[in-house]
């Protein structure tokens, strides 16, 4: 599964200042606090080693500080002092790191990548020792050993961060702002992919709490998160979020032990009667509430990513099966289990498709469809490029009407028929779900009006079905073949 | 840190077992459940790949059965059915394992061993690669590679297991079992260090929890497990117990967030005034009891490992420090921090020297006094060696006065002077607390008269000092040079 | 302490019907609702005694309901069928409770109250026997009997209702509602104090728990009861709720075991340099936060009663001093504990004062400084009358201040003179405060410019502090003398 | 109910030193510590007016002492200093209390009894006051006076005691001490009166936690309490406790939130297959396990009240219906819910009733049946005496087979026909079961043949039969007309 953070377009800001305290969002006397915690950090260095005089304790971390960095983590890497020292030394480096500014973590960060990345020599003279290996048992030896050389150094000390109060935290966060750096070093990667490593083994699926999030459980504090990092339609505000949280209503997350307050992601759900087809419905505050216990099906309507630092590795696909297990023990009534998602990358794919010459792209029934919207001489093609242009067609029900035929059975050729490489399904949000098992049910038309909606997929939103029953049959069908779950429904949609 | 365990011949019984319900203990009645647990867990094995027909369900899993389970074990590292149903699967497996003999769980790990070992072939292909590349890019991606086709497939499927209830637990007692085996082939050790692999990064000793436990506060079932695991002065039923956890005892142990009923070590200890001397009026349960905040001195008097799994994943260190600076800030009165403890390896030692033929073993004044109760004739070695064979000596005032000398100035060489293999001392218990930076503190003659503590160590303990002031430094000296830090007092018993 | 309910003019929304899902926010669809609870709870009326057929169900409680209603109540109080069924009847009854509307509670609460009221009868026959007791024996027996007869059946009964789910919440609902009525019937009144009594044992206070709020703690059900509860200086909104939670400010509540989320008293502390000045300051949200370990003073800002049914069983003086005891071993650099306090009487007295014929009542410097803004001819007592009837004055600074002078003065002797019944002090908060042992500290003019603090107090605010060393021996001089503690500082502002 | 500790002979040890730290049991010590926490205690009692010259701080309370006490708890009535004052002060009182001997403690009891008393001449002036009402309203406000009239003072004090860390239990203990003087002075009784009233309101029993103890959940500390409390079936040590809570055992208590590790009243049940005939064999360590889920019935063996301060404030009904109700919602297989109880009377009444000249007793089969174990020329009355005095007879087949029937008539009709005071059965656990609806089932020759069991009901035991569906009738015909529920089975065994 790819990060849904990305698929969804999340752009919240949780960072590192958020989760050490929230003064990120206080910028008045924020710069102090960071230098006097950047000193005090120095300061809590461990051993004689640190000089006091020579630190300079600015937050971009300049020349001669970065010297003292280097020499403190060799401390942490050959555990000077013995192990419990290591460790108070690498929290305080860690303290050091949360009281630099963007400049300074970047050169702590390169530091870590150049200065403790695997040594070649060591690597060449294991690969040279295994091709050297004759019998069974000194291969095996020999490969331990070349094991061991391809592992970076900066591997120890970054689990020794863990000493941190909020260490699982800080390398979530830490890997998120490498992330952001887009670096195309080999040693940035490589530092990357060992925190990506730590952090899989640490967030094994099994180690993390599923809990149901409500109004009377969650604390402020976390539902605060909730609203930052919804990703798919944004929380407008308290009422807002409570009727999120409501009788026919359910919010599930995912934490980790050591993170207990910060979801990792969380999915939303409504329980209601058939299969739902307007997000601008299911949001509304004002539609009666439903006994919960009376609804049959249960509609996934958002799905977010909460933390950038665990960009491709994946819990979305247990998260959305425990809950549909959980939900289906608590209410005997619900028998279907469907999300409500949006198809981010159609209006992309159609403008691609409209600016390409390609005569056969609409069925004479479609032209015809537009032609009474038409203006003198444009082409269906045209017509229909011009009509998308302008982004308030929604409000016209005439125009909205000739776009119906059309654009439906094209987002349904989108949606089954375009690929990306390795057969997936070119849509991310479909390659998500249909990886899951999911089928393709039912294309709204007018499904999200919102902007955002408009923009990206023509106001269309799709369910997919859950059908705990296939979902096997239906993940290994695709995964092997590339071919797509899709309803009769769907299917009726496609181009003869 | 060597394991404990080994250090103070812990040899308690905890396996999956006893893990899975106690049922250990009760003999009858507990192969029929082992065999319709074992027929459930074989239904359990998710998928239509499975055929009930075919497996015979038999305890020592014959060749059929193995058969299906390399299947069903290709099946999770495959993730057939997607990542839900290959943890399932695999918590099935799991199941399996456990309704195994001892016979069917060792054919368990050899197919696993064996059959999703590392690819040689990738291996090959891989350095091929990395010697082929040229730029630094190409050599990091080269190198990624190699480091994959390093890694065994069967690492995926343990984590997997994760997925059982006490999967964390199951691990630790899987890499026991296997550590049981000794077995020399190559595919077996790496099965085990994979194992470790995984264990130690999910005992980062971050991720643990130090807690005290109190007659009040702890079950009769993790008690229990106290008295079973404890390996250095057994205890001897409930009310030994509760006086080891009374007014002026203390004792903490490290649990893991998923094993929360299972301490993975745990250390008893005295609050007193000055350095105790003796194990056995530490022990007595009609000694008055202390008002702890009047003590000047904690004494450690027993550190045990309790999980055979987790050898050579240490918290003894962090245990001893985190447990001195708890006690600490609770106790203001306490000033000296030290152990009581055994010399494992000094009769063994003794014995040795004893047979070797070095005219120089014992000095002119340790001669003298052996020779008040040497037989006619004897030189002051052979009178030696016949006192110390018989074990009852100690009730000899006699005889035990003669020892005194030479016995408190040998074992003082041997702690201080004798080395094994990179300089370590030759004692494992003087090994652990060197290591620590602790230092020899004071040898106490008739320190510990139970029948183990003369035959280890001819009656004598020692206490070793946590001064934290130079754990450090000591820790420096002793891990780069060997040197031992040994107090005046010890020093002045050694040989001139 | 009367209620602060009252003194603070509370005027909150909790009643039983928000207790019991916060349904009542939610108009439509909530009578439906009610009228299926009815029908469900008449039929959980256990027995066969109950006809369905003659039940009419209706939220009003018409006569034939009223009538069954009290043969079920008979029943409990007889504990028909055992103490087990009982407590299930009483439970059954409570629900008939809630789904009743306004007259249809009065109706069952009038039923309580006169059918199970005390037995005249008995009463004077157990007086008889008193009376004609001679012994110790005989008198101590009689007085049993007598004192049993006067309590009334009912209250076993009310005790039952603790069988459900909220069965505290219920109780101390049903005397709000009761209070509400403000009926001067006897047993109406009893049934009031019956409630009372089971209340005041069930609330002592060594029960209660005191807790601190924080909004990384506090569910949002729980912090939307602060917002809605909040008696003295509103909350608007979660943004500014958020302010009050903040690092330099606290918030304490007492909760009861069984009433986890309902906050009985809260209080709302601001960490200061200082005495603070003004409200306004305090709570406006860009002002710098304070680091909270460099205050010096604790600001109790605002307490609200939360429960309109504990009123006459008061906290509040409990509360105060275990925050002051938790706040000053938190913050070992606080040394002053005083409150910012509104005097809620003081315009209603300098009203009825004004209105009175007293030549006597300002100065000849009071009058002078108001002749500056007098209109011709107008005395000084006519300008101040004239002056104040205008809410705006506080906006013309020439006007305000005219008045500073004579109305500070006039207000010190409010406070410190002017006596109630028992020479209570008359303003309510003064008495409060003073019952507490606290002492006037300082005025405030301007101190709270909001409309309702200019109705009330002319825009003045007051310092109460509490010196822990004195607090008892103030106490003691008020409660026997009426002796007012104030600071020289005010004492400086009465009247010559 | 009555209370069950004395109905089945408890004789728990458990008091105030028990309760505040487990010390009673270390004899030595023991004195110098309470001594020492005499004179902390009296230091501790707030306020100047103690007079540290004057106490003497002896532990029986000599007369000095008791003139400051009697000070001390006026200024506690008074609230002299205020309401935190007076509590800080009652707590004070309360470490006194705890650290005093016998006699000191009878002392401080009988001045809150007499010292504090009723107010006679009040109650006269409030009694005059009744009589003179006319009105409805007068006489209502008469009676309020009146009736706190009737309330003595201390009972204030004795809430105020709730300040103590372990208020409430320091409280049941005193009343635990209080009956255990058995005093007639009406002051004395008048106390225990005002501490029962008190425990009453703070036990309502919907105020009690109902927890089921297991080997896994509970500390050693309460395990402790079960095998010092039981006190029907002696717990012989943990192996024996280990198996009564073991897979097919259950033990239920009832908590108080402010006494946590204090059970209240506990349930030991089996789960079984068929009413259990005999205790011995429910208690058979070796008897093999059974799987819970194929049981039919829940026999409960053994129900004891814990707090002997609580008599007369029964919880037994509530926990016998409410652990048959968790029991069957988790053992769907369970059709029957049962005791197996003795019957303590028995051989008392027998041996009054053999003394007695009723020729009638036994009849003619009955005294054939005995005829062929007596002597010569003995009646049958005189052999079943003679039988009976030695103990042994359950040895000795002939013997007992010789028993079986009279003694089986007997019993039965012990248990239905002998009646006490008010037609209550004259067996007490007869009646506490009786009025709890349950249903005299079987009988059972040889069911407990412990010397208990064959001292006080010739080794009979009784299966009382709790069907949920009848326990209201039967009740209801039990309380209101003494018949007793008795199935054919035990009607077939009466006098013809």
């Amino acid at each position: 599964m790819p990060p849904l953070a990305d698929l969804w377009g999340m752009d919240n800001q949780n960072n590192i200042d958020n989760a050490e305290g929230g003064d990120a969002t206080k910028p008045s006397g924020f710069l102090d606090r960071t230098l006097k915690n950047l000193k005090t950090a120095w300061r809590g260095i461990a051993g004689s080693a640190y000089d006091a005089d020579k630190a300079s304790s600015r937050p971009d971390l300049p020349e001669g500080d970065l010297e003292q960095l280097r020499d403190q983590m060799r401390a942490c890497l050959e555990t000077r002092g013995g192990e419990v020292s290591a460790r108070g030394r690498a929290a305080a480096l860690g303290h050091v790191y949360l009281a630099l500014d963007t400049s300074g973590r970047e050169r702590f960060l390169r530091l870590l990548a150049h200065d403790f990345d695997v040594d070649e020599d060591s690597v060449d003279a294991a690969m040279a020792e295994l091709r050297k290996a004759t019998n069974k048992e000194s291969r095996h030896n020999a490969q331990v050993v070349l094991k061991k050389a391809l592992v970076a150094p900066r591997i120890n000390l970054l689990t020794q961060f863990n000493a941190l109060p909020d260490g699982v935290k800080f390398l979530v966060d830490m890997r998120s702002e490498i992330l952001a750096l887009k670096s195309n070093e080999p040693a940035m990667q490589g530092l990357e992919h060992d925190l990506r490593d730590i952090l899989k083994s640490w967030f094994d699926v099994d180690f993390l709490e599923l809990r149901r999030i409500t109004w009377d459980n969650a604390s402020a504090a976390l539902l605060e998160k909730l609203i930052a990092y919804e990703a798919v339609h944004a929380i407008d505000g308290w009422d807002d979020l409570k009727n999120r949280l409501d009788s026919d209503r359910r919010c599930f997350a995912y934490f980790h032990p050591r993170m207990p307050d910060e979801p990792l992601i969380f999915v939303e759900v409504a329980l209601v009667n058939g299969l739902a087809d307007s997000i601008q419905v299911l949001l509304d505050e004002n539609v009666p509430v439903l006994d919960p216990h009376t609804a049959d099906t249960a509609i996934f309507y958002s799905i977010s990513n909460a933390q950038k630092g665990l960009a491709g590795i994946s819990f979305g696909n247990f998260l959305i099966k425990r809950v549909a297990e959980s939900l289906s023990s608590e209410f005997k009534g619900l028998k279907t289990f469907a999300t409500l998602s949006p198809m981010p990358g159609f209006m992309k794919w159609l403008t691609r498709t409209l600016a390409a010459e390609d005569s056969d792209l609409l069925s004479n029934g479609e032209a015809k469809a537009l032609s009474a919207v038409a203006r003198d001489g444009d082409t269906p093609r045209q017509t229909l490029k011009l009509l998308l242009e302008n982004r308030s067609w929604p409000e016209d029900p005439t125009v909205s009407e000739a776009l119906r035929i059309p654009l439906l059975r094209l987002c349904a050729d989108y949606l089954v028929n375009e690929k990306g490489r390795n057969m997936r399904a070119l849509d991310p949000v479909a390659h998500f779900h249909l990886t899951n098992g999911a089928r393709m049910e039912k294309l709204h038309w007018r499904g999200d009006l919102s902007s955002r909606g408009v923009k990206n997929a023509a106001g269309m939103m799709i369910n997919y079905l859950y059908d705990l029953s296939r979902v096997e049959a239906n993940h290994e069908t695709y995964t092997s073949t590339g071919e797509v779950a899709a309803s009769p429904d769907v299917r009726a949609l496609l181009k003869g």
